[in-house]
């Protein structure tokens, strides 16, 4: 019977509350960044064959050439560290190249499908050492220098496979098909959910739910069931012209520096969109190499964000433009390279209202929101974009927890307490749709 | 025999020193801009038809569609003022539409073909009517509202009749052609020697000499054999945007403000080049309506001034790239006007000493001066281009004359006994080469 | 009886219901610019005079330094042209030099102060001649070319006269004191608010409703109750640098026009801020003279429209520091005038949702909104900022009206059947808080 | 006699001929940095020290503080490096910091005194390792990796060391005092000129004569008596403004990204000056860190070269006034510091003719110019400048020798038989003055 599909959940979530704790502080040392999660995935990887779930890896799990971002260098080094440390390094020989993404299916009989994001990547931040931060006093800090799960990732990863676990002890409650999708490299919108997307994995998914934990939901035991992010696509411009000596020839010269600083200065002016707010940045830029000679190279890198799906459009054209006309203004070669995307995909208030009962009915779940607005990129609504283009729906929710210290500090820790509810919710959900309530429409 | 032309040209000058002097006042009272010059153009045909000469006027003597600027509007208004006051309003029917250069040719028998150039539009300046200015005190101020002969072309259309005058008297002594060449739309470099050159009335010359009054040669009795004045161009540039509610629908503006803005900007900026100084301006911009609106169309007026042949390619190139570039940015439609332009044109020192022993020998020329350089573009190096290019020679003198201020000023005056002196001068450059000496090569 | 207050409106307001259209179209002929309506003053003045309403004009309705546009030149024009035809050229002495706001009080006795707002100025439009144009056809054109009511304050006027005329008629349910306020000069924000507010004349009002026809209430029989208009402010900026021959002595010059340049696009280029939309508009700029000469004198306007009291403080700051540091660039001097100002003013919705229950006891009223958001300044935010930073309450309403055509254009018109149902609402509004319900608090 | 001069002088120079280009060679391997020149200048010291002249070193020679870029830790590195590998690190000890200049004086008794400037820096090149390159081919390519004499200063050490023997062997014929003075950083004209000058010890000479290998000389045995270098400025702007969350809170930051690009294209927009031709570039540019963080540092480096005294202060100001105004554009903070310097100093053509004439006695001098123009700047303008304004007379000389390849190339070396013929004509210069010819004036 639905109406205790969320007792279901909450004992089955309860049950593994040491284990998911353990689970999440293993995934906390072993911090890795985007497109070089090969520890990580192996890890879930193990974890989801011993639940007797279908795994998918490497290429089979993404198509690399729809990512915007994957570097190159670094990969293969973080490649080689991984396969130096697992004891079966054959468990990421698919992943070689980037390819980190894990794809986990589970078919319970007819039914629906339902599919989660969870994502996977660290942060380049130094983790703090100070005894006040709990994974360093209680030794699980990150374990490799200059990277750390900093905005929760590792709880995400957890949230996974207590949902997997859950699911698997509910079987005969379920029908259907359960998706749990592991992107990597979600920070910056590099492009794991668009390298998943393209693969098709999502086009038969009914109902799609990716998750955070925190962000605006920062006390334990809150929950959104919706919410709606802003927008997001970053460049990288590279402006190529040509050295001159500028006293013998300043003519010969073709400006990069010039052409980098009007691109700057035109992408900062352009002109306001009605249909809502945008913060337009060219963040970083680096020119030429001495006084005595022309600028023959600039680069500079730069992102918008966005809160309405027209603007997005207009923007992009407009940066196109400014770029390339900036170069032309100093006979200047420019190459555009997307280097980050996540579109603007408004939150679905019918679908948050649904799930919105749910999260009610849940113990130790204190107070429930609808739809939150955040103000940031997520790279999840590639995703979600991507499910409601075939027909399904897709929401995003907030688990809440409390929070040590702002995302993306180093001081960051999430209250280990939200864990259990957050399966215990997420797994509702799904029940919500594929439990014991279902009947073939 | 050629030791005697100086004398004689001597002769022929001062007999018509008062002669020289009524004839400048007339046609300082006349002033009229370039392209305009009806009444003027009038006046010389007359006197020169009376001379004896073959003159040729309007279409003719000009090809129209060679000129830069010729201002469509303004040539009617002072067609139909000069139609009205010419008691033979059929001398300037041919020259309807700005064709105001006349040519005035005589033959002497077989020799070489010796041309002169004299100017004869005015300035945009109100002349002073202070009574320590000669035409006010003297009573022969401008009678055109607003236009002043403040440049001493008034002076140049004088010379030019003194010299055919001149050698009608002489016409015993002279062997070949003369063709005294007079050009309307001097100032600015607008166009009026391009449309006579465009002609083919100079592809027979074996020697152009061109003629201005002052300049560096600011003393009466000295002349300059030489000059070599600033190549030039100017440009007017049109930015078509598109105008926008910036409130209600800001997006669809496309901006030319801020386009004609950043052309400003990139033309400034454009590099040095080795071979030589260069001046780069723009002189003017108007762009828009008022605040609310995107503003839809701006227009900017700039010129250069260079010092030395191989630079012109180069800073033609880049002020075209730079200005549908800056179009581009913020796509906005460019039209770019070319609205004036002299060339580059170094002064010939074996001839330029030729004729300064010439000089030597003229009564009243105290001093002399082989080559001069003037920070300033001439229209006449078109033409000087355009002879040297069917292999004749060419060069530019300064006849000296002691200036009440300085050129383009609403007190400018010259010295009229400088009158006789520079036909005299001129009188004898053409008896240099066409004179007794002259033999058959 | 309260529940009466809205059937007394109505009958009052339906009675005028020819004198409305008559007054309408009187106001309507004789457009006039903002600080120059000199005749349109006179014609409220003399109305309300005979309806007993005690009349405060000139100086004394207006404290004129605390405009921001007046237009010294246009204003005596405009004066001396009402003055040549008015029957009673007394009416207008007070206002000579812009001061031609009209302020009409009248006290029924103990009770609060309700204010309405009415602005009266035109705008620089040619109004159409078509046929199809009411205003054409049935012979109420404007008789001042160029200048149109082409916004509808010449209902506005026509409102408040009507307003006047019905509260007199229920004088004996009336309780306090009303004050009817015209403005000059709303168009453009230019300051003809502020004028009246520094002169105190709002200070003691307990409730001040400003109204617009039509705007987003397009339909007759629809009302809002409460707007939030957007805040803005316009400068003008003038560069004054240094001319200077370009070739002769270009590094003697200040380069205005290349000052103003950079001010424009570092004025676009000012970042966004987090609580709210904002747009900018650098909407004119001239500068210079030829290309010859170094630009020593340029001007841009420049507007800001914006959605967050917080933001406009920054925006202003940015504002002032861009445009003096641009001009700094080039040694040039700045002078920044205020020429139109509003601030972002939030609509009360406790007060529309009174307002709103009156407007549905109104017969005719089909319709009732309680806030909208315009995206628009509106310079009678001014008026409801001081009333209510002295205690008072405030709100805008709009009077629903069909429309010939969008605002400001050529064709516009509205249908004067809003004019009753206005008078009436208006009326109502004034008794909800003025009426037989009142009690001494 | 003063007849025998050149004679004297060559006999003294031929006899070295051999140590000469193993000292060459010898401080070719040495190669250091500009302020890091103690294992070169410990060399000098003690062949001086050998030859019985007065060397003076560390502070007494040289007022760090005029110098512009003394490379703290670089300077500190070398220094180690140096210290370690001497035989007497004692040498060095008062050079500590980058005080490397080397000033030698010796007194042959009463009569002028007479100056040279020899440089002793090198280059970040990496040398040639080619069989074709001699220093490769005869083992002495530089041991200094990344760092090579690639300009000629290893050979004028070596002209120095030669000239101070050559006068050794003829003290009889000197009359006078002569100052050898050998001065660090002259690549970048960063200010190893200026710190010499700074103490005072060019203040008592009467000729001084700066040297330079090759340059447009680049034939062996032709020899330029004067030189007029390009005056120069180079600088270094920081920029520091306000980082921010460009989502979060874009309004806190203050943009150093922008400002350093206004800045980038208003110094480039500087207008033309009169008297003569200029080069103006920034060079190098960087700023920010990524894209969501508003750029809170930025940096340009930029350098003018120009070919007259009078447009320097014009520059000069115009670029402090540009990059001031660009940091207020955006509130940000502004560090200039002068990195390089270098005036332009006109060669003296009457001493440069007196020198030709001592050049054509020299045997093996083939041919001689009397003045040539250098497209550079040169750090020794600023010790020229300082003699002429103490009363001396100062002039540049080059030294003709054939060049392998362009300097400041890996491949760079000249013909070692220069180095003869260059000391004998330095030589015979100084003998021109306080030779056997001298008499107290």
């Amino acid at each position: 019977m639905i109406d205790q599909a969320e007792t279901l959940a909450w004992d089955a979530a309860t049950g593994q509350r040491e284990r998911l704790v353990a689970t999440r502080r293993m995934f906390h040392r072993i911090a890795e960044p985007g497109f070089c999660e090969y520890q990580t995935a192996a890890g879930i990887v193990e974890r989801l064959q011993t639940l007797g779930y279908d795994v998918t890896t490497g290429t089979d799990a993404m198509e690399l050439s729809a990512a915007h971002s994957v570097p190159e260098h670094d990969t293969e080094v973080w490649f080689e560290r991984a396969a130096a440390r697992l004891e079966r390094p054959e468990l990421i020989a698919s992943m070689r190249g980037g390819a980190t993404g894990v794809i986990a299916q589970r078919r319970f009989g007819p039914g629906p499908t339902v599919a989660f994001r969870f994502d996977i990547d660290a942060l380049p931040i130094q983790e703090s050492a100070d005894q006040l931060h709990t994974p360093a006093r209680e030794g699980f800090r990150s374990e490799h220098d200059g990277w750390m799960h900093a905005c929760g990732h590792d709880g995400h990863i957890t949230l996974g496979l207590g949902v997997a676990a859950a699911l698997d002890e509910l079987s005969d409650h379920a029908h259907g098909t359960v998706k749990l999708v592991y992107q990597p490299a979600e920070e910056g919108t590099k492009g794991g959910a668009a390298a998943i997307a393209a693969k098709g994995h999502l086009d038969d998914v009914d109902l799609l739910i990716a998750t955070h934990l925190g962000l605006s939901a920062d006390r334990t035991g809150s929950v959104a069931c919706g919410a709606t992010f802003m927008g997001t696509f970053k460049y990288r411009a590279t402006f190529t012209g040509m050295p001159a000596h500028v006293v013998l020839a300043p003519h010969t010269g073709r400006n990069a520096l010039l052409a980098a600083a009007s691109a700057a200065l035109n992408l900062h002016a352009i002109a306001a969109h009605p249909d809502g707010w945008f913060s337009l940045n060219v963040g970083r830029m680096t020119a030429g190499t001495e006084q005595g000679v022309t600028p023959a190279r600039a680069e500079i890198d730069f992102g918008v964000w966005y809160q309405s799906a027209t603007a997005q459009d207009y923007l992009r054209r407009r940066c196109i433009e400014v770029v390339h006309a900036a170069g032309a203004l100093h006979g200047v070669d420019v190459d555009l390279q997307l280097t980050g995307e996540a579109p603007y995909v408004e939150a679905d208030p019918i679908l948050a209202e649904r799930l919105e009962r749910v999260a009610q009915r849940i113990p130790d779940v204190g107070s429930t929101a609808r739809v939150v607005i955040c103000k940031a990129g997520e790279d999840a609504t590639v995703m979600m974009e991507r499910v409601r283009s075939c027909g399904g729906e897709a929401t995003y929710v907030l688990v809440g927890s409390a929070l040590a210290s702002g995302h993306h500090t180093p001081t960051f820790d999430f209250d280990e307490a939200s864990l259990p509810i957050g399966v215990a919710f997420l797994t509702a959900t799904a029940l919500e749709r594929m439990g014991d309530g279902w009947t073939e429409s």
